[in-house]
């Protein structure tokens, strides 16, 4: 089996995008605000919108299951206040907890948080349980920086974010650390925001000791990691600077790193630098990166072509990157495959 | 000969550094500002701390001469207002100028700029200027965040910043895009703010289209280019997106990478994707990383035995790498050169 952990719904139908509108039109103005009831999309949408974008790539390309969440960039959670981001929150999970019923061999959820800049991570805990209580959701999308490019909360190392941590713990699920959507003009979106908060992430936790207060708190770092695999000797320097352990222990126990590296030669850096354990399958597919590479002649998020090609993978190898360490990093997911006797 | 472009003055004498803290201390309190004057560092003290540090590193790893500027992570534009910048540019200038008549055949320097947040960059030109045409120096370093980890100024391919460029022009000079300390929490300086600052330029100058403006404007992206040649076929498929040409042709007869990653694989990457011309000797050292690598017995930023060993370049190409690629780049060091016989 193969397993994408790293899909996000960007294809939703139309309505989404118009009552998200319609919502932030009615910032300050609340008797303009839309209610989530007034969003009307059938199940024959949702399949459509699916069948034709997503479904049909997984089989073009040979993968089987997806971990699905809310689109990213939509996240925006610097846009209004709490109230703002749990309805927007509400509203995007539910359609991914759809999607996972209307295609559950195909499909499971991860949870958007309705993250609110200068707002405490813990009134995202009603949001996360229904989530993974109600939904069968597996993980959650956890933004380090909910102000959209101007970096207003503390690193991941500090308590402020313990709260969430702990039920991370308690459930099982690790975060994948994915920002939302820049508004500061200096950061592109996909290009420069995306990519920092990726690099920005590990070298907060070199920096700090979290994983000594949470021994069994799993990030997935998106995006092969940032920077990071390709300046390791970097990171494996600052941390000996800093009087750390070894990156093995110091990170590896607890930091995993997907697989949307967008040709060749980043795939090979990666494999090579990181531990096979450590690395999860992923595309993002259909995301940032849509064309075709004239270099190759196959889409560029077609990562699984680059998993295959590189010499630095045995066919184990492949399986545990595939299949095995998905498994292992998600139990939720696991144990719902195997409750599908898979 | 082997030319390393990117050395900062890490070890000036401490003198420095108390003048520096006098002079932060003084902010808002003009009657205890420190005076230019009262800063006492003699030749001996100058050549010893070059003497014991960089030339002693560079007659070790072989290599012969370095471009060097003010230590970057002490350029801390977003401490005061343009005049304490502009006071600190110019003691930090000097003393390089003073390193590099005191070892001619091994220094010449490249200018910190006095910037300032908030303050338009044409300010700059005095210093500039003076660094070019009365100290000899080679090229610029040019702080896309003066803010220190806030990202306040516009993208690099704004207007704000097309005084400083055109004097680049004028005195065929290119800029190092390099930060100073962040003032952010969130990002560590070294393993945080220096990569993403390097990934995010390349992303803005994808996304502009300053170089039409500018065809002979030249940028050199330090410490490998950040995360962009890891993730090569993501930028390659954003430019594709939005309608820019190829990168061979938006981006590199304009961007040059240096070699400031610290580990094998990481040159491997680097050397495969980026063309040869486009990529310049460096180690950045004495700098961010200073130890022994367990894992190969060798100092982490002893980038040359990486050049070495890789598999991509032949004999010719690491000749480019080492001496003709900066020539060409840095036509005012040629031309020093040759003016030296060499």
């Amino acid at each position: 089996m193969i397993i994408d952990i790293h899909g996000h719904y960007t294809t939703a139908p139309k309505a989404l995008e118009d009552w998200r509108n319609r919502q932030v039109a009615a910032i300050g103005n609340p008797s303009a605000m839309p209610k989530a009831s007034e969003l009307k999309i059938g199940d024959d949408e949702l399949r459509e919108s699916i069948e034709i974008n997503q479904l049909k790539k997984m089989k073009e390309r040979g993968s089987d299951l997806t971990i699905f969440s809310p689109r990213a960039s939509f996240m925006a959670h610097h846009i209004g206040d709490f109230s703002v981001s749990s309805s927007w929150a509400s509203i995007c999970n539910e359609l991914c907890y759809r999607v996972s019923r209307l295609f559950p061999e195909n499909f499971i959820g991860a949870a958007m948080l309705p993250q609110s800049p200068g707002v405490d991570p813990k009134t995202c805990i009603p949001e996360l349980e229904r989530c993974i209580k109600d939904y069968g959701f597996v993980g959650i999308n956890l933004n380090p920086d909910p102000s959209g490019g101007h970096w207003t909360s503390p690193p991941l190392t500090d308590r402020h974010w313990y709260p969430i941590y702990e039920k991370m713990v308690e459930y099982q699920i690790p975060a994948m650390i994915h920002v939302s959507t820049s508004c500061n003009a200096c950061f592109h979106t996909t290009g420069a925001h995306y990519i920092n908060a990726d690099t920005t992430a590990i070298m907060q936790c070199i920096q700090g000791d979290l994983f000594k207060d949470f021994p069994t708190l799993k990030f997935v770092v998106p995006h092969g990691g940032g920077a990071a695999p390709y300046h390791w000797g970097r990171y494996r320097g600052l941390a000996q600077e800093m009087k750390k352990p070894l990156l093995r222990e110091h990170l590896l126990n607890n930091i995993y790193f997907d697989t949307c590296v967008y040709h060749q030669p980043g795939i090979d850096l990666l494999t090579k630098v990181i531990p096979v354990d450590n690395i999860l399958f992923a595309s993002e597919m259909i995301g940032a990166v849509r064309g075709i590479d004239p270099e190759t002649g196959n889409y560029y998020d077609d990562t699984k072509r680059y998993i295959e090609a590189t010499a630095n993978l045995s066919a184990a190898d492949r399986r545990k990157v595939y299949e095995g360490n998905a498994r292992r990093v998600y139990p939720r997911l696991d144990a719902a495959l195997k409750k599908q006797g898979r």
